[in-house]
This record gives C-alpha cells, structure tokens and sequence, in this order.
C-alpha cells in the first residue's frame, strides 16, 4: 500500500482531480438489480466513477451495455444463464476494481462469492443467501475482507437501507462485544400485526399483504418466521458467534396443516384460522399489550417468535412496515443503539446496495 | 491505485498476512482522547494495526511513548505545547499514514487541520470546532477526502458513538436528497427536562448536572443551547447545505440577567427562575405534552429551542441522557431512518473515533 499512498504526497495536484473507477456486474435485474442501475445511471459521485461491465438475469448475460440505458441490449430469451462462464470472465479478467453485486437470491450463484473474492472480485449482495449456509461457508467469505484480498458488503441483507450491519462490525471492531440485539427485523410481519390490531380478519390481511407485495409470492415464506431467523442468524455471525441455522428456535405463523398444501389450497384454508388470530390479539389488547413478531439474540441463542409488548413502547408503536432494531453491547449496557426504520423497498435497498459499492471504491 | 489491486491480486498469500499500519498523533489526552489511547492499547483488530506516534496535552508532547503505558512519560509540566512545532514535524515526515486525533476542542488546532491535509496527514476529531467555523472552512477541509487527499472524519461530533454523520453522508453519496433532521441531540437537555417533568427545582437539576458530569464546568455553556446549534450546522453542511452559524435560530435557557455573571453569581440567582420552569412544565403535562429541547433542520433553515411534544411519541419517551435523531430524505419521505442512543460519555465516544480510525487505516 505504501506506494500509493507515497504518491499521494508527492502528486497532490494530480491526485486531486482523479476520479476511481469500479466495473460492476449486476447479478438479477429484477425489482433490486434494476434499480440499482437506475440509481447509478443518474448518480455523479466526485470520488467514484462506476462504469456497468455487465449485468444479467436468469436467462442472459450482457456484456459491456450502454452506460445510458444498459437494458436496452436484453432481450426476450429461452436461454439459460451460465454462471460458471460469467465467474471465469470475471476471475480471469486483468481489470482491478471489479464489484459483483448479487441480487438474484440464488444459492448457486452464492456458492461462487468465494471464488470471485479468492481471485480479488469484490462482492456486494442484499440476499441472505450465502451468509446462512453454513457456519464455516461464512467464516471463509469473513476472510477475504480481513486479510484484504478483496471486499465483502451485505449492509442491505438485514434492514435494508438501514445502517445496521456496518454498526454492529464498527462495535466489534472498535473492541466492544454485542450483548443482546433485539427487535423487529420483517416489515410484513409488523404489517400483519398492526393489521390484525385493527381488526383486519387474518386470512383477509394475508391476502392484501400478497396484493401489495408486502409478502412473498407464497406468504409461507414470510409466515415460516425464516426471513427472520436468516436476518437474526446474519447479525449474529457478524457479531462473531458461530451457530448453524438448525441453533434457531422459530415460531412458524403457518398452520402445521397447511404446510404442504399447493399454494391455491392454502389460501382456501387460512381463513379457518381467523378466529384463533382474532382472540389471540384481543388477549393482548385486554392486557394493553400489542402482539409483535420479535427476535432476540443473546450469546446464548437466538430465538424468534411472537411476543406481547407493552402498547406504548417502541415496539408496540412500531407502524407500517418499520423495522426496529436494538444493540446492547458492554459499552451501551444500560441504554442500547435503537434504529428504526423502513426496511424493506425496491428503492432503500438499491441505494444501500450503492452505498456498499462507493465505500468499496473508495478503498480501491 | 492501480499497483496495489494488482499487487493484491498476484500476491494472495503476501497479502493474506499483511496487516496495515497506521500512526496516530493524539493531541489532548484528556476524557476522550486518554480513553482512546487505553481502548488502542487493549486492541487487537486483524486488519489495522495503530501504532501511537505521540501525543500531546496542552503543556506537554510526548513522541514515541511506550506503546503498552503510553502515559507513562507525561510528566506535571509548566510548558505550553507548541502546536506549530507538531503540525511540521506530522506534515513533514515521511512516514505514510499518520493520521491526527485532535481531542482537545481547541479552535487554534481546529485551524490546522487544513494544512495537515494537505500534506497527506489524516485527521479524526470528536470535536465540534473546526466544522462550525466559517462555511469556507468546512469546504476546504471537506475537499480533502473527496479529492483523495487525506481522510477528514468527525463522525463523533454529533450523537457520539451513534452512526449519525455516516448515515447522513452514505444518504447524499448515494444520490438521496436530505429533507429534513430533527431531534434531540443533547444528552444534558435531555436530563434537565426528565428531571422537571418528575418535580425536580431547575435549579438543583442544574447544580445536579453539574456535579453529575453531565453539563460543562459552566452550565450556561449547555443552557445557552449553543451545543445543540453546533451540532445541526454540522449536519446541515454535511447535508450539502451552505449556512453559517448566525444563520440559526436558538431558544436560550439561560436568562438574560445572568448572561454577563460570574459563575458564582450565576448559581446564586438561578433558583429564582425555579417558579418559571415549574410552571412551564406543568402547563405542558396537562395537555399531555412533555417539554424536550429539539433541533430541526430542513433546507430552509435551522430553528432550535424548547418544543412541548407528545407524551407518548419517541421524543415524549426519551429517558436518561439520549439522543434521538430522525432522518427524512427523498428516499426515506414518509417513515424516517431513526437512530436513538446514548449520545455522550467518555467510552463510547473514543470508541467512535476509534472506529474512524479504523475506517481511515483500512483505506490506507
């Protein structure tokens, strides 16, 4: 590194007008990925140039788009992504800066981050993925970063935009050690809950919730509690504990019955529910309390499900599809960090994703 | 910056082992700065290594010092530091990476940042100084970093430890528009009004805080609402915004007769104000309102001073000594990012600067 740094002593007037460039590859141009790039199109940062190297989706792969409009080059296609190809041109490829930034969600495509990052490839990522494989999958990816081969950013994975992760690494890196992070970590849960409260019948709430693109396709997947239990699993590691996502106890919201059924026949039976949900919820009112759907990590364990809080705490005033996280480190042990927030959207997550990237850049 | 990417690539077992080292200057060894270099000393990080260059109080400078006691030099002294012997012998080493911790609050060392920059030394402060001089200033030192100079960082001079200033500058970077900042941002104010609203005369709250450590030596240093001022001049120009000091609107606690006192006399007559404070609170607690002394910035200005908020809103709900912030942007328009936490005390604010210290050493 000396170097450069050197040459930034002696060459002042030069330096000051140099602008770095980063080549991205944007991995999934769906709602995240294609945002991204939207942001970037119209973005003039003075101290990083970012320049599309490439950018695909499940079916293609474009190379060296139009900086203007770099979809304009992909088309309707029956083919289907090669991955191996696109990480062997990144690998081998004798540019430097090279961030692949990963919004596709995919596994397969998780299981390459070692190889990019191993051949000096940054990766920045919001999927939770590749951090809840296994434990020593993680502590791999973890490496390259610290040994500085190469740049590894998931801020946008846990809270979206929300500066959650990179708060939690500067309390471990600065020395202190995370006691307990607790809170609401899934928008559409707290959505369902502040529904429920008003009286919204659940199977009703449900189905807006897959109408408004507030759930997945297949509400089970929010439902199951997995969506939290793989964010809670992520800040956890990050912390620098090691556990497997089988360590995790999760309170599922779908009805053991309805876990197999075809998406068509679940939705034909949630409303069998609605009663049970209703007098849970009135239960709680009575008490003036509010049902929640909480994580809390602890060096202890991790344990996630649903909780009774007080109606005038921050928890219990949490609106919309806000999340709420708290950190009580050894330093912050009698008043925790609280951040809060939307965390989830197209919008917040693309620029957290940006983010990532122009802190990578100014590294390079 | 070419060579070294490459280098890092063509050399991954080299690099793998290769830890960076930064030397820091700590001028002011006081509550922040002598708990920074206790934290330093106790630090093991994997990827910076901070060796202490020197550090100085206002009598004395110590290079060199023994790294594991590195107080063990200062001696009682009748001296009187030469800063601008200091500022030569950083700017004209030939060492890279220095980077100078300025924790003194000092305006005569906050005017030497600009030349410490320029030779390539790096600056980290909590102090709130430098920032609130002249808006030309903030620009040229703001310069440094985005023209790939040196790193000037400050995140510890609003909240503390909390991720405030680095949010707000990962928010623009990315292209976002800030709208408007509003909050608490003054842990003493936070404490004056908690303790009025549970019956406590203004004038034992005001000798409390004192004794307590919670306000300056002289309260009305804190009363005056200045602190408080500083801090939203440092968000807004962080913001993007060009204001000065004057340009801002501030509610004084400080009476008007006890302005020009000593500080003796100003103890004696406080209490006769007992009744206003009373009475104004209580005026508050019958409309369910609570008073909190709150900070708002928006593109039209700066306006601070005592706010009745509800009882039940976060702000209504802030206990202890905290800060809270609440972020809107264009991005973030109908649910801000809100950042709450202890916004003061020794350990987490030399932890916050230790953090920048990290953040500049792993650029280097």
């Amino acid at each position: 590194m000396s170097i450069t740094l050197q040459s930034k002593k002696k060459n002042d007037l030069d330096s000051a007008f140099r602008r770095k460039t980063v080549y991205l590859f944007v991995a999934g141009v769906g709602a995240v990925g294609g945002t991204l790039v939207r942001q970037i199109a119209k973005l003039n940062n003075p101290e990083v140039h970012i320049q599309i190297l490439g950018l695909c989706n499940s079916k293609q792969v474009i190379w060296n788009p139009n900086q203007e409009d770099p979809f304009s080059d992909l088309i309707i296609s029956n083919d289907v992504t090669d991955w191996d190809q696109i990480i062997d041109q990144l690998t081998s490829s004798d540019r430097e800066s090279i961030i692949f930034v990963d919004a596709t969600g995919s596994k397969a495509v998780a299981y390459q981050y070692a190889k990019l990052l191993s051949h000096g490839v940054h990766v920045a990522t919001p999927s939770k993925r590749a951090n809840t494989l296994d434990q020593i999958y993680f502590d791999e990816l973890a490496s390259f970063p610290r040994s500085g081969r190469a740049e590894y950013k998931y801020e946008t994975a846990v809270g979206a935009g929300l500066p959650i992760i990179n708060t939690v690494k500067n309390l471990v890196e600065s020395g202190d050690e995370v006691t307990k992070i607790s809170g609401v970590v899934s928008g559409t849960m707290t959505y369902i809950f502040d529904q429920l409260q008003q009286g919204v019948p659940f199977s009703k709430i449900i189905t807006n919730a897959k109408e408004l693109g507030y759930s997945e396709p297949d509400p089970r997947d929010d439902l199951s509690g997995e969506d939290v239990a793989r964010k809670f699993l992520i800040l956890a590691r990050t912390c620098g504990y090691k556990l497997e996502r089988e360590h995790i106890n999760v309170e599922s919201l779908v009805p053991q019955e309805l876990i197999d059924h075809q998406i068509e026949g679940f939705f034909d039976h949630i409303s069998f529910y609605d009663t049970h949900w209703k007098s849970r919820n009135s239960k709680a009112l009575v008490n003036n309390r509010r049902l929640r759907y909480v994580g809390e990590f602890t060096p202890e364990g991790i344990d996630i499900g649903i909780k009774e809080v007080a109606t005038e705490s921050p928890l219990g005033n949490l609106k919309g599809t806000d999340n709420l996280i708290q950190i009580y480190t050894k330093r912050y042990s009698s008043s925790p960090i609280v951040i809060q927030g939307p965390g989830a959207g197209k919008d917040v997550t693309a620029a957290g994703v940006l983010s990532d990237i122009l802190e990578i850049g100014k590294k390079c």
